[in-house]
């Protein structure tokens, strides 16, 4: 019997090799694939990142200030990674996660305790795509050389915290190092855009562009409904006292965004329903709503009622509509309450397409005008329903692998379920949706080796010429994406 | 940074490549395995084809006229094939398709910009089930030798027109060339199978057999539901204005379906229930439907018993039961009025078997003459409910993977989802399901080299004697269907 | 064309090749991968065997008699194999399933009748997990050396006879030989555990251990729950006329469990809902159990209010609670009727997670005391739901592959659905759920062979370090089942 097995080996004390990255990682090991996948992943490892959503919060760029510590930059607000550290029992306040005034839990604030408790749990990350994107952005923008464990930590924290400290890391400065082409950062509905404005002002006008994001103000039973309608209304300068009002105040910051470089907008409804109401039903529904006299229903109601509305002015003004449903947000209430959303009890649901997509598509499924990119973290849908949809309606294009799924194994099953039924040009192309912005890097390289693999294999089969996977390729990682998120 | 990057290479100005077919394609690539899948593809590739599913029209064989053009032999049919063109903004009628009178929509007419406009489209077909079906026919059976771009349409074009010219591309001198042993086509409840019996006169009796499918005179909000009973009651010799008498004209014809030659039944519900009603319900709900006085949920609750009836009539009269439900039809309405169905907006939903099932399956799972294949283009019922009801009921047998999942990639899942439960034993073997009567040998031989491609890796991995391989292969690919098929 | 394809071969007549196991098996083929995981491999096949699950009856060892012969040891007891067989038209009794008395049908008593029918359908075992442990079990145990088939039946019948009928196969041999560090039985709620004090008596304490399995005095619509819960109160000594004694009666019996080495409840309901009801409702619905007049709905929610009663309950005591819901038992009621249960015809239905667990998980999911590991037989959930829900919750660990998905490529399936998102220290490591004493071995041994190669891929692809790959077998096959199953 092997010793190894009786005597657990804690894999913290373990910090005795060198860390470096393979050039053939994440591509398949297959030898009759392999180096096919290295042919296709040479064609686009140096393409320039084309980041079509994500929550990269845009003061970093208008602001562009250097980064506080490594906790801040890479720990604390990067909710896949505190999520699998609670699992194993840190809770989130000693990952320093801040917790509300009054709750009586207070976070960590000593960066490098933080920054201890998570590489004492690197070993919790094997397997996972956070440890493949931490372990490329460690080693290749912080150049790290040991792996992450107990008594590596200090050594780790005190490079980056070089690193960082240099202007050379500010965030316009990894802009360009990153070659990023254009990101787009999600604003809430009743943005005003100064940043953006004073973005633009500095030329990083078509670089960084914003989304249009409604779900507070369309999901009546948010807790801020009010106060964030009445913030609407008041950046578009409209009286949303009445709906036709509150859809106007809409119209005017949507185009306030597209005015601003916004190629589009976001919705992350829990359902996916898009059943239209009458004006009458939904005026009703939206005086209740302000009256606070919601009946049972109204709220689930409306919201499929404004996705149909939001497509119907998508129609109108060319935005690019995202449709990310079917998360059950803040799952444990109690620690919601305590660290408010994003702190990982985020967790998926069974999500229908078909029945809940079928009025809006009805109504502007061919219009020239309108594009939607459907995203789902229930992969069951890709082949079932989000594959056929893609592959015969006109505006629809299928989003890459949201979430708990864009990590290496699941963009491959997401692949293989649904290019045989809506090929690749239905494709939105990759999007990583990240605000870990430093891992931006490492998500669309893992994505060009991924899809590289794949389109191997298909060679290796004979399924797809050589010539064909190296054009596909680039439109994946690439061009589809720009034409996906071209506003019409 | 690759050159190719920024300037999007149109793929149809690559003509410049001469079309061959690689004999290993879609065999797995890992050299450990593809030998052994080559050995076992040899044991089936040239074994009759068993055709126990499918849509080619009858009179094509009855009539055995030569096919008009390549764009209405190959295009215009195939909604696989326009759905993707459409899903790329290449609306149906300019692929032919033939639009209603009075809906203002022109179809075009001329074959050669058809086919054309396929040719231009032919990048989007990369890595989908169609592509490989499509490589397959043009050069195999057509002998084309340039891939399919736009300035290779006219010549493509040409050589095919030129072939369907010939006395050996009719359609009784394909069945052969194609080494069909038997197929059988789909034909209404209503049909007084003149077509078939032409077919007999000719020694073709059991070589083209027909196919009973009820659906239009089972499912109540079927637009055309009471013309279409009148003319099930004609062909029967039944007075169908009482529900025993509609029930008397449906054996009436399934005995005529029998005696032609039939092998089984087909239904196409959207739910799979299949739960009986007592007599006076059905005939109150008959009634009603006669009356124009349907209630809510009577549709549904009849098409459910009528299953249950169409299963006590197998267990009668010894025809086989397939299922096909799960599909949401015409999921564009607009599209429909204007194109009618099977024009590529038949959508998939989620299907549930375990509690749908129980009262037929409790009712004749085990009577000595009943046998029902299930089908299903939602596969997660594979592993969780397909592969266990199989796996125990004696007169379950699996079908193949079905319409989008008849797919390389698919029909991997499907055999790693369902063998582990239900052996091969339980299996249909392979079923085309196709109106595209040149597609036939491809389907065939993808699913050939899929299977011969599993089989081999169960071989690799020492889970399978390769003489236990090559006897499955020979079940799968010839002895199942046929002994799936046979009547009781 | 082969001469094999119109001539079906009887594979039950190809007995003439020596029987081995090749020591790859269920390694992946591909010859990048294969070397590392025989490395991995190497490291975790001599591991002790941990059962922390499963279904072997306690009497066996408490008795320690020889096994009677092969059929009742091997193919009467196992609803795997019986219901293969089942589905190719042997039917139950035939295979030894006793049937109810007066029910007209007769088991057969032949042992050797029953091994000849079960040899001459090893065909229909071809690429089902069922074969792969049968073969390891007749091959490693027995000695088996001739494929079974028709006429090879008898021989491997008395081989196996011979076998059993030394004493170095009784079971607590057997326990020695298999290396079997510690194995849970499943034992009713009311039991008094005097088999498990008479093994604790002879020193088995430690290594034969109970499991608490309350369901049929949980689920109110259980035949025998009146009796059942009589015996509860007997075994308690408690008055469970009253809901207040009914849950003291569960109280006791967990710790009298607990006191003779239970680690452990397990509860099997059909739906996952753990919603609470008032004490109240509680009380009126029990009462209404107890007095037969239960209302529609009533057994359901009492059913969830005990799941979130017994989480309560395993949050003070410290016993881990198993949930394996989502399958419908009996789903053919005639044949349950004749042959009772766990005959072969339970079968999964679609099963929710996020929402149903929610209330158990927002009152017990951070608390130390409670670890609760989740089941499923609905693959779709592992990413979807489970992943997500263990990768958070500190109290969550994921059960291994469970049911009709402990098989080779399932369990492959199962990595690759999770381990992204959930990582490897969430999981409960192997667990064998099995009835069939003889197969533990060969199931734990499938386990390690399929982790290993998903391991070494992951190595190969550079997504995970060697060290780390060996330190993570060790864990998934022996370290995590002991810490998921600690008590707490």
């Amino acid at each position: 019997m092997s010793t190894i097995a009786r005597t657990p080996t804690d894999d913290a004390t373990r910090a005795d090799r060198t860390w470096t990255l393979d050039p053939d990682r994440a591509l398949p090991a297959d030898p009759a694939v392999r180096p096919i996948a290295r042919e296709i992943y040479a064609e686009t490892k140096a393409l320039p990142l084309v980041s079509m959503h994500g929550h990269v919060p845009v003061e970093w760029f208008a602001e562009d200030r250097p980064f506080p510590n490594p906790a801040d930059l890479i720990v604390v607000p990067d909710h896949y990674l505190v999520r699998m550290l609670v699992s194993q029992g840190v809770p989130n306040e000693l990952l320093g996660v801040p917790a509300a005034p009054g709750s009586g839990v207070v976070a960590e604030t000593d960066p490098r305790a933080i920054w201890r408790r998570f590489c004492a749990g690197w070993k919790h990350f094997r397997g996972t795509a956070t440890r493949f994107w931490l372990e490329t952005e460690l080693v290749e923008i912080f150049g790290v050389t040991l792996r992450p464990a107990e008594d590596t930590a200090d050594a780790i924290f005190d490079q980056v915290a070089r690193a960082i400290a240099d202007d050379a890391f500010r965030p316009r400065a990894l802009l360009d190092r990153f070659d990023i082409e254009v990101l787009a950062t999600t604003d809430p509905a009743w943005s005003t855009l100064e940043h953006h404005a004073a973005l633009a002002a500095d030329g990083y006008g078509d670089r960084v562009v914003p989304t249009f994001r409604p779900d507070p103000v369309v999901l009546l039973d948010s807790a801020t409904w009010g106060q964030d309608v009445e913030r609407l209304g008041e950046a578009a300068g409209e009286d949303v006292s009445s709906y036709r009002g509150y859809l106007a105040a809409l119209r005017t910051q949507r185009l306030r965004f597209k005015a601003a470089g916004a190629r589009a907008t976001d919705h992350g409804h829990l359902a996916t329903d898009t059943t239209p109401l009458t004006d009458a039903e939904a005026a009703g529904i939206y005086g209740a709503a302000l009256a606070g006299t919601l009946g049972p229903g109204d709220a689930d109601a409306f919201a499929g009622h404004m996705l149909f509305q939001m497509a119907a002015m998508s129609a109108e003004d060319g935005l690019v509509m995202q449709l990310h449903p079917g998360v059950l947000r803040d799952h444990d209430r109690g620690r919601h309450a305590v660290f408010g959303p994003d702190t990982g009890f985020d967790i998926p649901v069974v999500t229908e397409y078909t029945r809940a997509l079928r009025p809006m598509l009805e109504a502007f499924g061919h219009h020239a005008g309108f594009r939607v990119v459907l995203f789902t973290v229930d992969e069951d849908a890709f082949s079932r329903e989000l594959a056929p949809l893609a592959g015969v309606y006109p505006s629809v294009r299928l989003g890459a692998p949201w979430w708990f799924l864009d990590a290496p194994d699941a963009m491959r099953r997401f692949r293989e379920a649904v290019t045989e039924t809506a090929g690749f040009s239905n494709m939105s192309g990759f999007v990583d949706d990240t605000r870990a912005f430093c891992s931006i890097p490492a998500r669309h390289d893992l994505a060009r080796r991924v899809d590289a693999g794949y389109l191997a294999r298909l060679v290796a089969e004979h399924r797809l010429d050589l010539d064909e996977a190296l054009d596909t390729a680039v439109d994946l990682a690439y061009r589809l994406p720009l034409a996906a998120y071209a506003t019409r």
